[in-house]
This record gives structure tokens, sequence and C-alpha cells, in this order.
């Protein structure tokens, strides 16, 4: 396979379901030729030049057709859907039309369904992958720094239902990713932002030597720079494998560090609706406000929230809710006690301990959160 | 575990996935028992006295009814819906339905979703199961000879589309299944001859002692003897663990011994609208044309169909399609060539070698199926 010197791989081990993760730029038109490795690797060889069902938004269509261009001309029959931009497509209606579309496309088991898109787009397709036929292979192709850190790693796909986000789903790992840095460039700012947040989280929880290769790398970051894009992309992938695949069905409770600033900010999203707040957003503050935590928990000092603080504003991301965002110490906690992952009705946090180092806590006595909520 | 003398138990290996099926006659108030074993032996027996959502039909609702009785003396939360019975129900619309109720019953990941039917409500029981909560336990209570010889082993699960029978679904391994035989004795008689023909398939394709003890036991069979019932529930239980085992996810094609007589079912079935032939009168009619074909390739002789006719007749099936349904031979081999199972354009036959053995063929002359199909 001919692959640009600037492609980084990270391999996802998880036995018969392990896949790669490529990180290039500017590399899309060879898209087909990694696919065409990951099925032979398979030993679904024979299914070069099959059928393949792009599923995309309207906003990063562009990006589709690349890949839609790079199928045909490998002589793939290539069908898809173009999905409304936003989380209301991650819905069982939009599944059902894909299903029907597949059908008419006469797709089978060997059909690849492909996820050109951010979160919405990939656990959408995610989810058809899984479950038409009892399982199709599917690829991704993620459009947004979020996407690129979270939605890559992990086999979690699914949809909302009107009353409950993400409550309906299925692991499936993909047959491969093809993260493509350049598809970043048209990314709007807010929404690179918000992958960022997700990149300091990365930093605190699981890798101090990072959090700090960031501190050193803001411009760079900022300037959306190819080289060191592929640096950050791939050290968040491989730390968020190294979890996944030691707890892929996330029976085990390992998975649960990667909530970090989560507790806060699931609360944040659901009281402000979703829609003035983003979730990378909500995290950002999240994460401040866990640390403070810690640290009146006598588990960090102040400094180690601080870093926090200054590398967040740095990529341009407020550690405060917004102005117009006004939400009750109470109303929060009320809502913190819904989270799924509490356990016999304890609010769990997921706090630092050093740079680098997070550890689970089920016993934090109310008055310090509503302390840290009113700061 | 009080077990009465009488059960018989097949315990299906799929490493962390295996279970175990327990057969008994009248016993379903000790159902709960079971459920608590298996939950212990997943280490989650702290789960007793949970939460379980029991999925059934209008039909069946009275052995639902004992089911939920059972559960809540023993302290278990019960929620549930009964469907509209037949195949109707087995769609992308009542499993919305049922995840509706789930988020109403505050399910979560432990909650354990109950399967009381045949193998419409076990179907989409176990859809909902595999998807809500990325995957919950999932508990069969088989109501029909059917249902116990086929859906209990397999793991298959899924729902129709309007244009595709169980083109969506997945593969989802109960926690344990519970066949009580005495559940049959208020089965309609068409319903028990159709799980017979399953029964005279299992023998056929993988075990000829097994066909000649159904043959020396046609009348306690037809009067449903509860012993003999056991016996015969348990041995197509083994037989097909025996396949699931090697090949859990279809992959293999090893599974595809398992539609013997299905290449023609299934073109019955469609080309009669589902209405006038049950799945196995259909297949009962099958197996024949099979084994005439298997006589033609010169693979068996006239003897081993004989058998079959006589077993089938003596379990009151018919061999022959009905009087009223008319079927030209070209319309029959359109269909076929439908047939997902299908490889590289060439209709795919399993047929039998000896009594007890059959092999899967993708070369036989279309020339030898015209003339099965207009004898």
């Amino acid at each position: 396979m001919s692959e640009s010197q600037s492609a980084t791989t990270v391999q996802v081990y998880l036995g018969p379901r392990s896949y790669e993760i490529v990180i290039d730029t500017a590399a899309t038109p060879s898209f087909v030729q990694h696919l065409r490795t990951w099925l032979e690797e398979r030993e679904r060889g024979g299914l070069v030049g099959g059928t393949a069902f792009v599923v995309t938004d309207r906003n990063v269509e562009p990006h589709a057709a690349a890949v839609r261009k790079s199928l045909e001309s490998q002589g793939w029959t290539v069908g898809g859907t173009t999905l409304e931009p936003g989380e209301r497509s991650k819905c069982l209606e939009t599944a059902a039309r894909c299903y029907e579309e597949l059908v008419e496309l006469k797709a089978d088991r060997n059909t690849v369904v492909v996820a050109v898109g951010g979160g919405v787009v990939g656990d959408l397709a995610g989810f058809v992958a899984a479950t038409y036929g009892r399982g199709v292979p599917f690829v991704q192709v993620p459009t947004t720094l979020l996407a690129d850190v979270d939605s890559s790693v992990g086999g979690k796909v699914g949809i909302n239902l009107s009353k409950a986000k993400n409550l309906v789903g299925a692991f499936h790992q993909p047959l491969g990713v093809f993260v493509d840095t350049s598809l970043l460039d048209t990314l709007p700012d807010r929404e690179y932002r918000c992958g960022l947040a997700e990149v300091v989280k990365y930093g605190v929880i699981l890798d101090g030597g990072f959090f700090e290769f960031l501190e050193k790398h803001v411009e760079e970051v900022n300037d959306r720079k190819p080289d060191v894009l592929r640096a950050v992309v791939a050290r968040c992938c491989r730390l968020k494998a190294d979890i996944v695949e030691q707890d892929e069905y996330e029976r085990g409770g390992l998975r649960s560090v990667l909530n970090y600033g989560h507790t806060f900010a699931h609360a944040y999203e659901a009281l402000t609706g979703y829609d003035d707040l983003r979730h990378g957003e909500a995290v950002a503050v999240g994460m401040v406000r866990a640390s403070r935590l810690a640290e009146r928990r006598g588990l960090v000092d102040a400094k180690v929230t601080e870093r926090q603080v200054e590398l967040l504003r740095a990529f341009g991301l407020s550690t405060e809710l917004p102005n117009n965002v006004e939400l009750s110490t109470e109303a929060v906690l009320d809502r913190m006690r819904l989270d799924k992952k509490n356990v016999g009705g304890r609010i769990r946090f997921v706090l630092p301990t050093r740079m680098g180092h997070v550890r689970t806590f089920d016993d934090v006595p109310e008055e310090d959160v509503r302390a840290v909520l009113a700061e």
C-alpha cells in the first residue's frame, strides 16, 4: 500500500475485533487503499470493488463526495444518505430510513457502511451497521476533532430516544478509522475548541507528559498545524485505546475515568437544553469544577487546577458558564443525582490525584460539591 | 436450587456467553430460582429482586402472568408489554414502544428482559435487550415447540422491515432459557405440528439415531407425552448447540446445514404471502423436495425420502403444497435466486447424503431443480 511519509497509525487491540486508526493529512484519495487492506486482513479481500453505503450530513457533504469519488474510481458501487446536521438526526426514524435505503441498494452482509462526519453521523451510522443484517463492516472517516479523539475509539454506537440520549445502541468496533487532519481546516472554530476540551482531558486523566506537550505547543495547536495535529490525535487515540482494550464492554468500571468533568458537564448540558452550551464547552467548565473539588478534598494542590484553567483558556475555552446561563446549585445537584453512572444513589465523581492521574470517588460529601458549584 | 426430578439441562458453550437451557414440565413457578442462579453465575447476584421487563403476546398472556407472579413473589419489580400475536408485531415501531416503556420503568443495564412466547416475541424482545443500554440480560421462556427447538439456541434476534424479514438484528445470547413443556399442552395443533417439522429436520441433517427415535415414538410425540417431549427438545437443542458453538456469528458457513428444506420453504412462504402456509408447513414440503433433488443427483436412494415422507405424515404434516396454492416452477425458481444465502448468483441447496447427514451444494443444475418442482 502506498502511504504518505506523514501517516501515523494507532493499533487498537481487541482480539478478532482489532483495527487500526490511520492518521494522515490531505490523504482522502488514498482512503480506498486502506479500506482494501482492512478487508484483506479480515479475509474479505474478495469484496474489493464491493458495495459501500456512505452516511454524512449536509455540513460535511464535500468531504463525503471525496470519499465516494475515491470508492467509485476503484469500481465500488456507492449508495448513501445525507442527514440534517445536529443531534436530532440521531434517532430511530433516521435509522429506519437508512435501513430502507440499504434494502434499495441490495446491501448484504459484506456491504461496508462508511461514516463521514462528526459524532452524530458516526453514532448513527455505526448503529445501522451494527444492526443491519445482524452486523456489517463499518468504517469511520471523522470530520471533527472531537470525533477524531473520542468517537474513533471505543465501539460505542447508538441513537437517542426522545427522553434519553444514547440509550439505544450497541458495541460495534469499526473495520478501521481514517483520520484526515486536513478535514479540520474547514471545521468552525467553536467546534474545533470543543474537541480541544477532550484533548486536554486526556492529559489530565492519563498522561501528564502529554499535558505538558500541549502547554508547549499551544500556538501550533491553535493554528491547526498538521504535524502537531497528527501527534495530538494519535496520542489521544492511543490513551483511549489503552483503556478500551481493558474494558471493551464497559463492565469493569475502568472506562469511567474517561468521564472526568462529565458529571458536571452532563448536568449543565441537560439543564441548558443542549443549546447554549456545546458538549466540549460543558466539559471544560466541568473539569475545572472537578479539579477544584479535588483540591477541596485535599487530593491535589491549586497548581493542578490552575494549569488546566490556563491551558483551556489558551485554547479559547471558557472555564466558567456563559453569563446568560444561570443555574441554581440545587438544580445542578438534582440533575447529577440522575446520572446513570451513579451507584447506590451516591453521585460518582472522577477526580484528579495528580496531573495525569484520576480516581473514581463515590463518597464525596455534598457540602463540598455545593461549595464548588457556588464558587 | 430445588430442581424437579424430571428436569433436563442443555449447556450451550460460548465462552463468556455460555448459558443453559433448562427443560422441565409444569415447573414455571421455579423459573425465578433458575434466574437467580444464572445471575449469580455472572456475578450479578446482587441483582436478585431486581427489575424485569416481560414481553409476551395476547395468546400466551396466562403463561406470562405465571412468570410475572413468580418474579413478584421474590421481590422483583416487574414491567412489561403484551403484543398483538403475529409477525406484524416484529417491527421497529414495537421495539420503539418497548424502549419507551423501559425508560418509564427506569430500566438500567441490569434490568432483565424476559420473553414469554414464540419466535416473534423472542426475536423482538431479544432485539430490544440487545440494543437497550447497549445490551441488557435476556431470558427466554418459549411457549411453542418451534421456539423450544429453534429460537432458544443461536442468539439470533431481530425485527422485520416492511420489505425484508429479519433484516435488522443482532447476535445476543440469552442469560438462560427456561422450557416448560407443559406450556405446550395448550398450543394449537397446527402450531405444534409446525414445530415437529423442524424436529424432523434435526434428525435428517445431523442425527440418524434421533430420526429413528422419532419413528419409534410417533404416538407419544403426537400425544405430547412429557418425558418424550423433554427428550426431543433436549436432543434438538443439543444438536443445534453443537453447530452454533462452532459458528456463533454465522461466518463459517457451518450454520447453513440448519437451512435444509429452507431454500424451497422460503420461496413458498414469500410467494404465498406467509398466510396460507406456516413456516413449519413450508419446511416439511421443502425437505421432501430437497431430498428428491438429492435422489436425482444420486446422493441418496428413494428410501431416505420415503422415511421423511412417512414420518412427517405420521406427525400430521402434509408433504405437498395445499391444493389452493398454485405456484409456477419459474416463479419459485425466480424467488430462490433472491435467497440471501446464495453466493455468486448460484442457488445454494442443502441436500442429504445419507440419513443424518447433509452437505451444501452450489452446483445443482437448474434442470434438476425444475424437474423436482414440477413433480
